[in-house]
């Protein structure tokens, strides 16, 4: 299956985020809906922190809408911990018809272009999706608890503190945005095994949906305003870049990573940027959609990027997977 | 979101499955496509193994289709393992356009759904839908290392060590049954918190989905011949049967349970029956199907459910959540 072109129009009719103290302190600031800047959002463990961010953002998500809950015919959402839980145990209150979904942090591009399938298929004119990261459920998980202070090599990326919900509707013609067509990623394995380097991990998926998609579409990076990967931060974008050079794909200027947007590189000490579900979710949501709904934004391509991989795996010597779905995108009109 | 009345007929057009060793030794014996009984598959970890299982079960079925994997439009995969490694390993090598889904033990559920759903839109005419559970990455995930011989309460299931895969069409008329009709599951909180008892925490989910499609439907359990959940054992069994005959819905004789099917209680030592993934999945794909083929099945109601938890949520004092996806599923003619 190639590009996906949908026969009704999807429109992005809201977005909300939840964000934490780092990602506020970025050169975004405090544009998020729902910030908490000790992080805790009101919950005892970082997990149950994560799943109160998520609830919060569909929340705002609906309210912004003006629809209620029930309209909503299907919730996606998914997450980095282990089972979903940040989205199960997040959205179960609003008791929505629910496919928990996994595709590292590319769940963005998954639930869009999910939602998007539903509507475009006529059994529903509203969806949401949702998706989340915690930098401190997802440290203790991957990595170590915060408290053993692991030193972090320059490759390594900043899990970002983050959730975002969005509702898209098939039966309204305005909104902040409409989906025009999608290409569904698929899992690549670029023999890389270092865990510290989740870029350079995704940067060959990027580049395998990117190639794919120009070569099918006929179109060029000239026609986009905006090509915006996940969370391949500073090295995956560089990496991201020669890959597709190599293979006669020049992304030139209009190429940005939502890893790269979201905390300042030298003041913050992310090293390779941000990363993580929340990372394309709240940029996206917060920050591009708002540009998208003024028009400085025209055309652009969504490619949030996931790496497919657990603790064991990478313990049993197995590479990292990368997976990038892609999203068209264009302004309202 | 109601009932989903799929527009096209969807053709379920090939099954296979991978079982293990405890699985060939119950009552259904040696009816799998791919069987090992050393549970190894010739892989080194236990996580390598279910992966295999995957890669093989994917494989058989798309000879069984007698179709070429790159017409394979979309596949919806996923399993228990942390981060659904079992789905990503297992299937990277087909290189297809993939979705990682997470709804536990009602996988397949949601992926036959999902499947369903991307036919009925028209964007592809063949897709896929497999899933995955191996008792030993399970045992040691959830619970313990095997070599701990940890003792299980009456209630405890087994998780069944096995895969499935199916293939899915919209354009042959033909195959082993169609799917009518969908119902998306709404995660439960039944409040169970004893996470040796999956089937009391997935009985509510289940009454909920079935309780839902006879009120929508009109229809009552006599219309069909089978009412197949996915793996609720012998207790969770019981306690749906309370519980629909308390709001109203007799399910009489016509229930039945893949976890009470897949092994002997008595002989095996299964305690409350087979749970997981590849539960429902090598159940309905390898026993139930043929059935459907031959007439003997004429119309059921495959409802696969799932236990939303991890080992944090449940130390952290979380219930576990229940969810049940419902398909409506028809002998071909």
């Amino acid at each position: 299956m190639g590009i996906i072109n949908f026969k009704h129009r999807i429109s992005i009719i809201s977005a909300a985020t939840s964000a934490g103290k780092k990602e506020c302190e970025g050169p975004l600031g405090e544009i998020f809906d729902c910030i908490d800047k000790t992080d805790r959002f009101d919950a005892e463990t970082w997990e149950k922190s994560e799943s109160e961010m998520q609830r919060r953002a569909l929340g705002a998500a609906i309210d912004k809408a003006g629809i209620s809950k029930n309209e909503i015919g299907a919730l996606y959402a998914g997450d980095l911990l282990n089972q979903c839980i940040g989205s199960c145990f997040g959205l179960v209150s609003y008791e929505l018809p629910f496919f928990g979904i996994y595709g590292a942090c590319s769940t963005l591009g998954e639930g869009l272009m999910l939602a998007s399938l539903m509507l475009d298929s006529g059994h529903a004119s509203i969806c949401a999706a949702a998706c989340s990261s915690h930098n401190c459920s997802a440290e203790r998980q991957f990595r170590f608890p915060l408290e053993y202070g692991g030193q972090r090599p320059p490759t390594a990326q900043w899990t970002v503190t983050g959730a975002a919900a969005y509702i898209l509707s098939s039966k309204e013609k305005g909104g902040y945005a409409s989906i025009g067509s999608a290409l569904v990623g698929i899992a690549v394995d670029g023999g890389i095994k270092d865990a510290n380097n989740m870029g350079a991990a995704m940067a060959p998926a990027a580049a395998d949906t990117l190639l794919r998609y120009f070569e099918e579409s006929g179109e060029s990076p000239a026609d986009y305003d905006l090509i915006l990967t996940g969370d391949l931060g500073f090295e995956g974008s560089e990496l991201l870049k020669i890959i597709a050079h190599k293979r006669g794909l020049e992304l030139g200027g209009v190429h940005n990573d939502c890893g790269r947007i979201i905390y300042h590189k030298d003041k913050q000490d992310v090293h390779s940027g941000g990363s993580g579900c929340g990372c394309s979710g709240i940029v996206f949501g917060s920050y591009i959609l708002p540009k998208l709904l003024s028009g400085e934004i025209k055309k652009m391509l969504l490619c949030p990027t996931g790496a497919l991989m657990n603790t064991a795996s990478v313990q049993q010597g197995q590479s990292i997977l990368g997976i990038c779905h892609l999203l068209k995108i264009e302004a309202p009109q």
